[in-house]
């Protein structure tokens, strides 16, 4: 009786005093605009960061200084090798039934046309079935996947479209089509084409591919619609240029015990726009959260592993190598955050794990209540970069963020700091500090999440 | 008293004809998509079309073709002379402390710079006033204006800013500035430029000016605020190409009487975008009109006139070659009603008239109440086109419409025909439609509007 009775008013004691820290991590990220500086330093003076540019280096370079000016330990360079595809130009010039210039950029990893380009009529389609069955009629044809993307608070209005980036190229080129058109993986008209990641499956021919501003398929479908039949010039100078070096940029702060919880976000971004909302927020939040941490004073449970990740966008390099790099302690790892999703409002946690988790990472936000941040949602993935991890020691996370606005810039021209509403921002950051603090802090160890379905 | 109770007979009945025309056009306007069918074919088909250009040569057959397909009377091209200026290239590099390209466009009849381009020092400023202050400072640097539009759902904001865009070459160059720059008089961001027209006073030099995206204009002040010097290339191949032959397209539903009402809109656009809202949209809408009005079978009071007036963005040559050729008649011209103000819901009239006019187009558009057309106001301009014609026998007035987004697009690669929602479309078409036919029977003539303050 009066061991639980000490042990309870130790626990409250613990308790209160998770509080008033969980308040002052609240309060410090709502005070202070650091995070938005962050991102606003690395936007204008790197800027476009693509993995193994120039830009990416100078990045990295930028990281470390961060890191060492917030006051983290063992800042270092943790060697990545980064495939170089490199974009030189691309068009798409629609020839007739009217000759007009569109609105293109070549998706992520395109093999170049020959210099003159391809011309071909088009063909449309809304999926990766229905290219399939167009058999013969596909034949000598530019392929057209003309699927709209839906505006959606997650990723799941992404979700429907991306899978056709990804594989449009070679299920065109299985039927015989000599290039391939997307409609871009966005929300936002104004002539904004939007690039990203795409493949090949080695054992079919690489044909070229392009993605379109929405106003401009548009124009092809009502073309199309009107009977007429549409033909188009697709060029792109594009090339792999091998593998070159590159580095994550890792910092700590060192906890009290040998358990790890892992922060990240990536620093590469397209070689379009600046990428400010992605991922340039997401490492102002991890920062930031850093700083905010350390202006506590004490040293956490666990050390606290900052992670600005190389080359996500293209391959997730720096996540494969820092599975391989850290293996012997992966098992030490019992949490991994990722803040990938913009700069848009928080309002909950994906966790990969089960209802009692969820019910314990429930109480770990209780402090965010008065943000709007409450709900906990199961999910498979919480990060691109956790990916390589998952399954190998720590419960994966990310934060619920609004993200309605999000896909109006990202992978675009437009992903400018502009973007980034400053007192939105703070809350993201108020939201990951608070649960880095937590899970830094739990007594006990969540399970690990599965790997992957 | 047996006389007063004819005459009221009489009026009730007229009044009770008048009340289901204007309900015939009203309906007949919100079961059609002709509107937009129209805009759709012009853009389509024919897409920019740049006074002097290959694509306003087009742009005179369609509206022919489709003036004698609607039906209307002595259709013909009337010559205009059009001066013709031509952009063949535009370039503004961020140098330092950063290299990057922006996103500019040149201003409509700015003047080339040297092929290299000319690279200076920017310094910025907000108004006319203030770079008149710079003095010395000013000399030999790229003047920036960077003053933000406001969004209105008028043109109020656009008048705040389309000054500088207008004068702010010269300005600059009579404090010896080497070149300007102009942050877009818009409004949507996604690195989306706004060109449209300046003009230089031929007493001082003549320097290259270009408009910047509103994203392009934020990193150069963001850049400056660092206390940052910022120097940039500003390079615009360009050249008027002297005076070419186009045209007016008019045509016309004859009237009972030698008076007549005109209706225009401007058949010429920009050279980059396709003029979806600036000015197809007010096409479609006066085009639809006649075929409305022609719709009734029955010959109007006045002879309705539609023209399609050419070159209303680069120096009004359409409408002034109109008040020319038409001199002799315009004190027959009654009314003059100019639709430019793109696609938005219409809400009221503006006119160019006192109380007792405005108290009579009132009651001229109270069959509008259930659109929620219900506003008139006082206006000094009711349509550039209008101007040479104002003051010389017509009372000149323009529908109010919603313009809060007009500024997004206009003038942009962005004006493209998904700008124009078809319903919102249907109802300007009806408040026109009903306007002009009301101005067309009406016993009573308004009082003419004066010349332009």
């Amino acid at each position: 009786m009066k061991r639980l009775l000490v042990a309870c008013m130790l626990c409250a004691t613990v308790a209160h005093a998770e509080d008033k820290r969980a308040r002052a991590l609240l309060d410090g990220a709502m005070a202070s605009s650091s995070a938005y500086d962050y991102v606003r330093e690395l936007v204008d003076t790197v800027g476009a960061r693509k993995a193994g540019s120039v830009g990416a280096a100078h990045a990295v370079e930028w990281g470390v200084q961060v890191m060492q000016r917030i006051g983290l330990r063992n800042v270092r360079r943790e060697p990545v090798k980064v495939p170089k595809w490199v974009r030189t130009a691309e068009s798409v010039e629609l020839l007739s039934p009217i000759a007009r210039r569109l609105h293109a950029v070549a998706l992520g990893g395109s093999v170049a046309t020959p210099p003159d380009g391809v011309t071909a009529e088009i063909v449309e389609v809304t999926s990766l079935e229905a290219v399939r069955q167009l058999g013969d009629r596909a034949k000598g044809k530019i392929i057209f996947f003309n699927k709209p993307m839906s505006r959606t608070v997650d990723f799941m209005g992404y979700e429907g479209v991306v899978g056709i980036r990804g594989h449009g190229a070679t299920e065109a080129a299985k039927v015989g089509a000599v290039g391939a058109l997307y409609r871009s993986a966005g929300t936002a008209r104004g002539q904004v084409p939007h690039t990203g990641m795409m493949r090949y499956d080695e054992a079919f021919p690489k044909i070229a591919i392009a993605a379109l501003s929405l106003e401009d398929a548009d124009l092809l479908h009502r073309l199309l619609e009107a009977n007429k039949s549409v033909r188009v010039r697709l060029k792109i100078a594009a090339e792999w240029q091998g593998e070159v070096d590159s580095a994550n940029v890792v910092g700590e702060i060192a906890g009290r015990e040998p358990e790890l919880v892992l922060i990240g976000c990536h620093l590469d971004s397209w070689d379009i726009g600046t990428g400010a909302i992605d991922d340039g927020a997401g490492c102002g939040i991890v920062l930031d959260t850093a700083r905010l941490i350390l202006a506590q004073h004490e040293k956490p449970r666990r050390t606290i592993r900052v992670v600005l990740f190389m080359n996500e966008e293209h391959g997730l390099s720096g996540a494969k190598a820092y599975a391989v790099t850290h293996k012997s302690e992966l098992a030490l790892h019992t949490a991994a955050l990722e803040a990938d999703a913009g700069a848009g409002r928080p309002y909950g946690v994906y966790v990969a794990g089960e209802g009692p988790t969820l019910e314990r990472v429930k109480e770990m936000i209780a402090p965010l209540s008065s943000l709007g941040v409450t709900d906990v949602k199961k999910t498979d993935e919480a990060g691109a970069d956790l990916i390589p991890i998952q399954g190998a020691g720590p419960v994966v996370m990310s934060l619920m963020q609004d993200m309605t606005q999000y896909f109006d810039w990202h992978h675009t021209e437009g992903d400018t700091l502009d973007k980034i509403d400053p007192e939105t921002l703070k809350k993201a950051v108020a939201a990951f500090a608070v649960l880095t603090h937590a899970l830094s802090e739990s007594p006990t160890r969540l399970p690990a999440s599965p790997p992957l379905p």
